[in-house]
Order: C-alpha cells, then sequence, then structure tokens
C-alpha cells in the first residue's frame, strides 16, 4: 500500500505544529463554537494540502513561521468551504460522516463557516506578505463565483463541470504559489508553483473521484457511489456518457439506479480515461518542478505526483 | 430636518469615489452575480460608514488610495454581514425591502454574502496595510462569534442583548480604528478614534431602534413597530420592560400585539431612556475625539455625533 508517511518526512515537524495549530482553533475561548469546531478540525484527512505547502516553502528560503500560518491557513480556508458547500448542497453526509449543517443546522453551520473563513484570514495576515494574502482573498472570490454558478444551475446531471471538482482543486494553487512566494523564488518559479499546484490539485480530485467507483469501501470510509447518491456527478460519470448513446443515457439517468450507474461506469472505458486524464495532469506538474531548485523538497514534490495517481486510500 | 449633506461636505468627493467602487463591485464579470449585487449595493443609504472611514482619515496624513479601499471595505464587510444575517434569520424584510435571502433562496443568499466577504477582503488587502487588514479579520471572527451566541439561543424575547446591536455596530470600531493607523497618528490617538467608532455606532443602532417606535413612515420607509414584528427585541423595548411588573410584561409578550407594545413604549420613559443612553455614548465620543489632532475633519466628526442624536430618518 502506497503511504504518505515517507514522503512528508521532510516536513513532520512542521506539519505536527499546523495540527497544534488546527487543534487550538478548534478551542476558542467561544464555549459553544468549541464542540462544533472540534467534530470538523483536528486529526482529520491526511494534510495533502498543508504538506504541500510546506514542501514548497522548503524549495526557497524557509520561513518557519510564516509557513507555519500559510499552511494553516490553507486548511483552514478549504474547511471552511466545505462547511458552506454542505449548506448549499443540504448534503446530510461528507465522507460518511454526518455534516455539520445535518448536526447543527442551517444558521449555525453558515455562521461557523463565516468564523472559519476569518481564521483563516488570521492565519494569512500572520504571514505578513501582503501579495500572499491578496492570493487568499483572489482564491475565496474564485470559489464563490464557481460555486454561484453551480448552484444558479440547480441540479442537472447533465452538467460538464462538477462544484466539488472546483472547490477541492483551488486549494492546490493557492497552496504552492503562496508558499513559493514565501520562500522567496524568482518570478517564474513562482509561476511554476502555480502550475504545479494546480494540477496536482486537479489530479488529486479527479483520483478521488474514481476511488468512489472502485475504491475499497474500508480504506476509504465511504460507500462506493456515495458521490452518485448524492447527485453530485464527476469526471467517470461524464466520459461514460460520452460511451453512451443518447437513449441509453437518457434511461440510465432518468431511472438512477446508483448500482447499475456504478456498474456502467465499472465497465466502460472511463475509469482508463479518468486515470489517464490524471496522469496527463501530473505530468504536467512534473514539468513544471523541474524549474524549481533541485533537491530534497522537489524530490519529494515529485514523490508526491506518483503517490497521487497511485493511492487506493 | 438635519441632514448629512453639510456634515460630509470635506470627504464628498471621495464618498463618490467610494460609490464608484461600489457600482463597480457590483458589475462583475459573472453574469449572474451582477443582478444581484446590484440590487443590494449600489445607491443604498446614506453611506455613513464609508464617511466615518474617510473622515478619520483626514484626521492625519490622508492617503487616497488605501482610504478609498478602506471605506469601501467596510461597506461590503457591513453588507456582506447582513445578508448572512437574513439567511441565519430568514428575514423576509429589512428596511422595508425584501430581503436577498427572500428572492434568490438560501443557498445563492450565502454565496453571494460569501462573495462579499471576498470582495471586502480583497479592498483592505488593496490599503497594503497588514495591521489594517488584521483589524479586518479580527472584525470578522467577532461578528462571527457573537452571531453564534445568538443563534444557539434562539429566538428568546427575554434576551437582553439583540444580534443586530452587535453587528450594526462593530463597524464604526473598524471603520475608525483602521483609518486612525492608515493616517499615521500616535497610538493614544489610534486608541481614541477606535473608542470614538465603537460609541458613534452604537448610539446610531440606538437611536435606529428609537425611530422604529417614533419615526415618521414616510421618511424611514418602514412600518413603526418593523422590528418587533420581526421578533428583534431593541432597547427600547428592553427598558420597557423594565418599567412593568413580572405579570404585566408575561400578558404583553404572550399576546405580543405589535400595535399594543409599541403603545406600551411609546407612553412609557423607554424612548427617554433610549436617547439618554444615545446621548451618554456620544459624550464619550467626544471626549475620545479631543485627543485628535484639531481642525475641519474633528470638527466635522464632532458634528456627526450631534446629527446621530438628532436625526429623524
Amino acid at each position: 500500500m502506497v503511504t504518505t508517511g515517507g514522503l512528508f518526512e521532510l516536513v513532520q515537524d512542521d506539519l505536527a505544529r499546523v495540527e497544534l495549530a488546527l487543534s487550538e482553533t478548534a478551542q476558542p475561548e467561544h464555549p459553544l463554537l468549541g464542540p462544533m469546531l472540534s467534530t470538523i478540525l483536528p486529526g482529520s484527512g491526511k494534510r495533502l494540502r498543508p504538506a504541500v505547502a510546506l514542501l514548497v516553502g522548503n524549495l526557497g528560503q524557509y520561513q518557519p513561521e510564516p509557513m507555519l500560518h500559510m499552511a494553516t491557513g490553507v486548511e483552514l480556508l478549504h474547511t471552511a468551504s466545505l462547511v458552506h458547500d454542505d449548506v448549499v448542497d443540504e448534503s446530510e453526509l461528507r465522507r460518511g460522516a454526518r455534516t455539520l449543517f445535518t448536526r447543527v443546522g442551517n444558521a449555525l453551520a453558515v455562521l461557523v463557516g463565516d468564523y472559519l473563513f476569518a481564521q483563516s484570514a488570521a492565519r494569512c495576515v500572520a504571514t505578513g506578505n501582503v501579495r500572499v494574502i491578496g492570493l487568499f482573498a483572489q482564491t475565496l472570490s474564485s470559489m464563490c463565483q464557481g460555486q454561484i454558478e453551480e448552484a444558479s444551475r440547480g441540479n442537472n446531471p447533465h452538467l460538464s463541470v462538477t462544484k466539488d471538482e472546483y472547490i477541492q482543486t483551488i486549494w492546490g494553487k493557492t497552496a504552492s504559489e503562496g508558499s513559493a512566494i514565501l520562500a522567496g523564488l524568482r518570478e517564474p518559479q513562482v509561476e511554476a508553483m502555480r502550475r504545479y499546484g494546480d494540477r496536482v490539485g486537479l489530479a488529486f480530485q479527479i483520483v478521488d473521484d474514481v476511488l468512489d467507483f472502485v475504491g475499497d469501501e474500508t480504506h476509504l470510509g465511504k460507500d462506493v457511489g456515495s458521490d452518485l447518491r448524492q447527485g453530485t456527478i464527476t469526471l467517470p460519470v461524464i466520459y461514460l456518457r460520452d460511451s453512451l448513446s443518447d437513449g441509453q443515457i437518457r434511461a440510465a439517468f432518468e431511472e438512477y439506479d446508483v448500482e447499475r450507474l456504478v456498474e456502467l461506469v465499472r465497465e466502460s472505458t472511463a475509469i482508463d480515461r479518468a486515470y489517464a486524464e490524471a496522469s496527463r495532469l501530473l505530468e504536467e506538474a512534473r514539468a513544471a518542478l523541474r524549474e524549481a531548485p533541485a533537491g530534497e523538497p522537489r524530490d519529494a514534490l515529485e514523490s508526491l505526483t506518483r503517490y497521487v495517481l497511485e493511492r487506493r486510500a
């Protein structure tokens, strides 16, 4: 099994500090916020976002304090966007667990999301770098515009781009570009790292979507087909539609039998095509990486592109 | 009739630029956002918030560009918070007009609020002053904590502080302190201006609440008693409760006859007491102002404290 263990060795001490910072964010003096935050912030996930940020920060002049804030801020921004995303979609489950929206209701979930945006903003302010702070504001703005476009269209299974796709990939660009700026890389290198982060973020999401069709349920902590069950149309389904006749598409989606649709995806070339697309994006990421200074951090970022494709959970 | 005209003469050119900046924010390239924003951003209100920011900015070394961003950012932050406030309260009307929440629904209103937060963040980043940016992040965080506290308590008419009170006054502190920093005032003066803004913001809100009981409907654009009708308990009502026996309070609120409650407030000393409280706060604001450099801007800020108390609409 591919694990992230070795990959992040170089930054494991700082990753532990990020984890601590997230735990501290989940323990505000405010008596009501703490219990809500502690269910969504600490100990969740692989911390891929902070890890990418910290590794990119090691490509140049590593700045321990600003980098800690940057890595924490990226994770907080992502978490905030997921909380509001679940409000917008009225999602009951995310990765098998009940969403904050389901547990505390619309009003509080909106406010907790706002609070996390504020904490994310405070972290990026703490980097002390106005350009990096501007990057966060711009990311938030792009995320909102993407979501507004989607929400205005409503739940139309014939969409070609999905909202989650958009939201969940933008962190890559932000984390990489922001860290490259903080590390004092030259402008073409900053641009290259932005490209690296963009491609890795997108590829990560595509593999995530594929794993929803082929994944081992034990490892993934969610049911196969869960995206479809929530009405989320991901890349494999888009490819499936390409390979069906109009009549077959209509029949399959009108019925909306999730198990049947999963079977159709698995039988088609959709999975292979999705992996090929992820592979192509990761090749672009590696090409971008060649413009960064050579050394251990760059090697780790390159290994990461292979992990993204090979992971099974 | 008291008007704001003369008060803001000193900054009227820059106020026009703020208005333009707000109109531009309401015309994003995004085809769906524009129509939604254009109903809530341009041409609404007295622009008291930007005016206070600009006047304070004139107390020291006036910085035209950063001040334009600061004044616009404060107004955007306020608008964003109102949009989410209406979502949280499921409010149908605000000042007589249908809320964005009512017109476009929960999901889009959440996202438009997020977008406005992002635009506000972009404006404060554009000031180029990390301390001022940090102030915005801190303001957003305080606003959220205050709202979360309220939302967790639910609609309890025996509360002693109301949510709207909290959200709608915090702009004063932020606008004044941020502008004082940008204008390069000395630290005790920055602190004094923070106090000035805090007291003016709070007094403005109290007078607003009083006008909901005594206001001329033509001027105010809303029905008398509209706060009560929406279940919002403001200072006059809190004072009314002080002057009734427990039995009378229970009877009045169990029935919840808005016209009768308005009558009770008008007959009691509640209005006088509320004006006395506003007057006391504005006296504190003037005391704080004495620490600022003398001159036309300070005179205008002093006149503003009198306008706040005397306005009738």
